[in-house]
């Protein structure tokens, strides 16, 4: 049996050689190229593609996949948004991705970056970089004594709530489809109103749906604690980013950590230093004392990227020997 | 009845405005100015002083404190070292410290920096800072996937533990004299050795006594697995610095936070930037990507601040009163 993949990156290939030593019958080969009409060639001979990129997935990349005699397609990625299905449909395509690789890496950054906000490490690091070791003012504040708010409560939601446990912090949850053992917990407010208006900080854990659009704006903030405090690690359009500087600029909010931006693509894991950004709101964001920047980081820890090789490859043997993956993409 | 406190800090106010407020029938005092031989008669008139400093107590400012008619005095911190007992014993001065004030603030310090080594958050953060948004190869690692060696389960390990525990990271401990709710849990090793096999991370909460010196040097370091992350917000005198700028140098080291330093006393807490440090290591321990240098400020949250302020003025308030409050040295 042979696995062709595409886009290898470096921090993948210790991930890869694991995979290759746990799996000595499966052949492997691999380009850092990403799969497109013409790359698709690569694969002959393979029984299945596993692959990872922002580039479409076009009918012509498909079809020339296809006629290199391969069917069987592995996304490494969670997004399928780039994939033609109907194309895929008429071609006979199975295709799987990876939902769920590590909840963990992104709740672990959620709340390291709102540990730092309350802790002021920012200012504190720029101090000692600088050579001024003198403590005061950058006091901190400590997780235990904070009342947290999450709004939803999902795979990564809930892995927030227990780290924020172990902080021995406050936790008010909401979630428009509350999880029965956190009910049993009594942890789950009523409504997002009430989360607002009780939590010290907020960190919000919902897909970026076209109902959840915005959920973050004047209104809302005008309803949360003077000097809330708030982690967006979930999806940038989540918030209203000139409500969020607005808060910033009255102290409304006094802290705030972003890991997603509404207008990332593009902008986002790309070299951008001499150059000016598109966007003069994000290097503003950037150079506030206050704000925790990171450009769509939170998934990416050796152990996500282990997750996705693993799951992918597996699926592509599934899919070699005539299984069906537990996840394979239903379409 | 009167309170008169020496040097009040900024921070220190809100707290203390907090406990006026909660003490209406103490009639508080203060300066900024630190207790010596002449600012001694500003306290006339009181019941009790509430000091903090690092500058002796010697005989004479005994000596002036008691001549204006004062003879209580309690301490913000936990530190007695300053104090010149035998004089305060043949004055008959009742004295106070704060032991415990927060172990978490120190807690929550260590595991914030040690979750920052691991994510390599400060790395990331000066990439972003230059504007350099790609992620690679910037890889974090997780908490949770980490094997955490605890020396030292007191009042600040116990803490940091729970933290641990809540994300998910595996913890094994090793004290003189173990905990033995921990020991039911089967969190201990046997021997500092067995810890240093196994910890991908080690974490001191151990008192800096002269049979703890040095106890991370060459020999230990040895023992360590191969890309160790430590973390040190107990005492300086811990580390032969040598020996951990050497492990960092060799890459036995992956990792370093520390908090504390043996050199401290007269750097830490003061203004370099454009001076020389007394110490050429401090300055290659600060640039280091890899390593995260705090000048002793884990115990400085609003919370902890809050806790010596109260506990000192209550402990003022008692010996005021002829009572001896829990906190009341006893020398
Ligand atoms: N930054 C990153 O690297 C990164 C990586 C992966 C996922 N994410 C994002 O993290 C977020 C959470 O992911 P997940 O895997 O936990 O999702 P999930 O589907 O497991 O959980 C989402 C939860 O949100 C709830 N919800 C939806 N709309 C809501 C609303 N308006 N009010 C209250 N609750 C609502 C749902 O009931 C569900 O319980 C998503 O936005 C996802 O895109 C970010
Ligand atoms: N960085 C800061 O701002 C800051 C502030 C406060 C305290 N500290 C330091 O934190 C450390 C822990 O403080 P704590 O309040 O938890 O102390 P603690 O006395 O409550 O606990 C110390 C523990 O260490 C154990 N121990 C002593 N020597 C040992 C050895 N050789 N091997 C194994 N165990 C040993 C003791 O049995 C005890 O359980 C101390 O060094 C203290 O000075 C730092």
């Amino acid at each position: 049996m042979k696995v062709f993949a595409y886009g290898i990156r470096e921090d993948e290939k210790p991930a890869l050689k694991d995979w290759e030593s746990q799996n000595p019958d499966v052949e492997v080969e691999y380009t850092d190229q990403l799969l497109t009409p013409e790359t698709a060639k690569l694969a002959k001979g393979a029984d299945s593609a596993v692959v990872y990129q922002q580039m479409d997935y076009t009918k012509e990349t498909l079809e020339a996949l296809a006629a290199a005699g391969v069917k069987n397609m592995s996304l490494r990625n969670v997004g399928t948004d780039n994939i033609d299905f109907d194309a895929a449909k008429a071609l006979g395509f199975n295709i799987s991705n990876v939902p769920v690789y590590s909840p963990n890496a992104i709740a672990e950054h959620s709340m390291i970056q709102l540990s730092r906000l309350l802790r002021r490490t920012k200012p504190m690091d720029a101090k000692v970089a600088k050579h001024d070791l003198r403590w005061a003012p950058t006091i901190g504040r400590e997780m235990r004594m904070q009342t947290v708010g999450i709004i939803g409560t999902g795979h990564i939601g809930r892995v927030a709530i227990n780290i924020l446990k172990g902080f021995g912090a406050k936790v008010i949850a909401y979630d428009k489809f509350p999880n029965p053992e956190l009910q049993k917990e009594g942890l789950y407010v009523d409504t997002l109103d009430e989360l607002y208006a009780q939590a010290d900080a907020i960190s919000l854990y919902v897909p970026g749906v076209p109902e959840n659009d915005h959920m973050i704006n004047k209104d809302s903030i005008a309803k949360m604690k003077d000097g809330v405090v708030i982690v967006n690690v979930a999806r940038g359009n989540l918030m209203d980013i000139d409500a969020v500087i607005d808060g910033l600029n009255s102290g409304k909010i006094s802290d705030f950590a972003m890991d997603v931006y509404e207008k990332e693509v593009g902008l986002f894991n790309k070299d951008w230093s001499g150059k000016e950004f598109p966007d003069p709101k994000i290097a503003d964001l950037i150079a506030r004392e206050n704000v925790l920047v990171t450009p769509h980081i939170a998934f990416y820890t050796t152990k996500a990227v282990s997750e996705m090789v693993h799951q992918s490859f597996d699926a592509a043997v599934s899919f070699a020997k005539g299984e069906t993956p537990a996840i394979a993409v239903k379409y």
